[in-house]
């Protein structure tokens, strides 16, 4: 760690949204003090947590004592790549970054809010879903998200050893994190070597692997 | 308009986040041909489209003949802002501009994605949802996005005229996209008077009238 600048996360362990953030963190060498705020124990709906977030989700990213926390893990990453920009998390050419952000969109956007404990609970509570509806739930808009993303890497020439290229961007830290929560699905990917392979990169960095979900305070042992 | 570099955009006259660009582009004073993908006939899984965008989702923008289309609307609005900087949609400063990308998020990210037609198709074809259950999930989800959007506005010193401050920013292009079609889910706002206010100044701006879903080729008469 290069940098102390008192930045404080709040995140849960197995949250891929804070899963990201801690990559992007690793990656530029920022240092932030993580706060746990348990998930599974409703916490992040507990007035203390509200009071600081009221959206009641995590991540959340205090800069400055007494500031309020940026919330929302996009919004998180853009804040730390304009105030971090070293090493760049999106490319510098304009094409290339909607490419990135694109891509990182397609796990972001389209399919993280679908599996979300919030969407759980009113399948569950109101729709009757049970622990088996809710997984074929999920898996299937994983299978979407990633057949998409597979495509999207095979058929573009920007592609190279990691989702752009051949530098580490946010489409990665987006993509890995998606994978990082997939397993917990029973989620078997099929037919994307190219998402697996650049997974497989992602992982052996120390970056990501530090981020991982199984090393963090409040993980099963 | 004051430029016209030859932009096309794929949309549909209903789509929340082909609104969302149109917005812009009007804002910017950048004009862009705008295609017409027939979603309700599903023409954005057409062969013909799918070649485009392998995605099957509006709105994608073309930047220049045979160039593969930028995909998923705020990978384009950030586009549109870095390329076409005036009038700016982002503040400068980088709490602001989190700020703003976190409001921004809250409908784009957290909202929208749970009512799109692929959702609605799978909570009818497996889950038994029928038109009255499926109003009744938008309507939660868009109750708990402005419910926050509206704490998030009443609490923060930022809030203006607009969502930050006294200029239009992507915040409100976001929100006024919610508001395009939360009147058809029969959604009524309750109890957020900001929220409220904030839509009538954009709504009466020529940028967001323009826009308008009714307004769009293939509207209904």
């Amino acid at each position: 760690m290069t940098d102390r600048p008192g930045l404080r996360l709040y995140g849960f362990w197995r949250s891929m949204a804070t899963y990201r953030v801690r990559v992007a963190l690793n990656l530029k060498g920022v240092a932030a003090e993580e706060v746990a705020v348990d998930l599974d124990a409703g916490a992040q709906l507990a007035p203390a947590f509200l009071a600081i977030n009221p959206e009641g989700a995590v991540p959340a990213l205090v800069i400055a004592p007494g500031e309020p926390p940026i919330t929302q893990s996009m919004a998180i990453l853009e804040y730390l790549e304009e105030r971090f920009p070293e090493p760049p998390l999106l490319p510098a050419d304009l094409p290339g970054r909607a490419r990135v952000r694109s891509l990182a969109a397609l796990i972001v956007s389209d399919m993280h809010p679908l599996i979300v404990p919030r969407v759980r609970a009113y399948l569950t509570d109101r729709a009757g879903f049970d622990d088996a509806d809710f997984r074929a739930w999920g898996q299937h808009w994983m299978t979407r998200a990633v057949a998409a993303f597979e495509a999207r890497l095979a058929a573009d020439a920007e592609t190279g050893a990691f989702c752009h290229g051949d530098e580490v961007t946010l489409a990665d830290v987006c993509l890995a994190s998606f994978v990082s929560v997939a397993r917990g699905f029973g989620f078997a990917r099929r037919d994307t070597p190219t998402v697996t392979h650049i997974v497989e990169r992602c992982e052996a960095l120390d970056a990501f692997a530090r981020a991982s979900p199984t090393l963090q305070a409040g993980a099963p042992a």
